[in-house]
């Protein structure tokens, strides 16, 4: 990830992109990445959505790849380190739903409205 | 990130969350979390997006972990990489945006509506 | 909807709120309130959101009536009159998707990739 | 809107697509579109964003019929009035921001995170 995140600043570099790329512009361009991993879930049944014919699956791992390259590039413009924030935000969820009260629980998960 | 998706995997296994972590669903969440980042931004003027202060940098960082997070369990889901694939799709966009065709012009640049 | 447009219009300029009002701007606020009500469906079976707690659907209205008031912004800062566009968006899938070759067939409707 | 209202239905159950749209879908399909009209708009400086060539104004107004008409699908299919709710919403920000407090202030608007 960190060599990765250098790739994406050398990349805009060479490019004099740097001016474009102000935390406000790449907000909007990660949000649009984002809808458009989930435009191709849109219409699928639950069950299709866990199924996805190969070539679909390719078109969204493309778009998996966009969503982070625009996450790292953001992160790297606030001086921020992506997989440090994501694992002390696994760590807290960790803390505010423990495994033991939650478990199994349709309800108690909606309420909690949470996924990870 | 391999650990990190795998201590995400161990975080909804233990909680039995498997059952509505469909990919469908992940994708919302992703979109979801997005927008929360976004939302930081959204009154900001370019400027005062590469200026944020501390306390609202901190509050964008906790999104843009929760999206990390979101990002890495939908591509575990779908058997995807996703530093391998946002590291192809750099190396498509190096072929595509050449660096020294497309420096310094904001027309064009705007014109490849791409920012990575 | 026009008097709604001249409305918000009137409760923006009392306010001195139209500087912030660019288009894109708008188009940011638009996403994050669209992503609002997503929220709230994201973890729900296809069958829970066909049928919200009363409180639940009611918090829904209030992210919808979010949604319309800057798409009404937007479209006035644009000059545009979004339920003529509307209109003439669904006279043109009319014509995309006839009524007897489309019918009850789920797979099409998955090529589509369309819902209205 | 009434008569947008019903035509959508009709445009729904002509293609046996009622199955189709239940609010979550919709939901999805309104922020999918969201961040259709976005994308136009995310490398653009702001005052770019005010004065768009004729073409890209017509394609973002294509986009905003998009999610008007998912806008009230979804709310025909939760028995909603996006007018009202849009109506009373605006009536809520008059009281929670007052003319006379909030006038010319772009610190405190930051503070209000709010545009309509």
């Amino acid at each position: 990830m960190k060599k990765l995140m250098q790739e994406v600043r050398a990349f805009a570099e060479e490019r004099d992109w740097d001016q474009f790329h102000t935390p406000k512009n790449l907000s909007m361009a990660l949000a649009v990445e984002a809808a458009e991993i989930m435009e191709h879930f849109q219409w699928l049944t639950p069950s299709e959505s866990r199924d996805l014919p190969e070539e679909k699956r390719k078109a969204v791992g493309d778009e998996i790849g966009d969503v982070l390259l625009y996450l790292v590039r953001l992160a790297d413009k606030l001086g921020l380190d992506p997989v440090v924030l994501a694992t002390q935000k696994l760590e807290a969820n960790r803390l505010k739903y423990p495994a033991d009260q939650v478990r199994g629980s349709a309800r108690k998960y909606t309420e909690y409205e949470r996924g990870v």
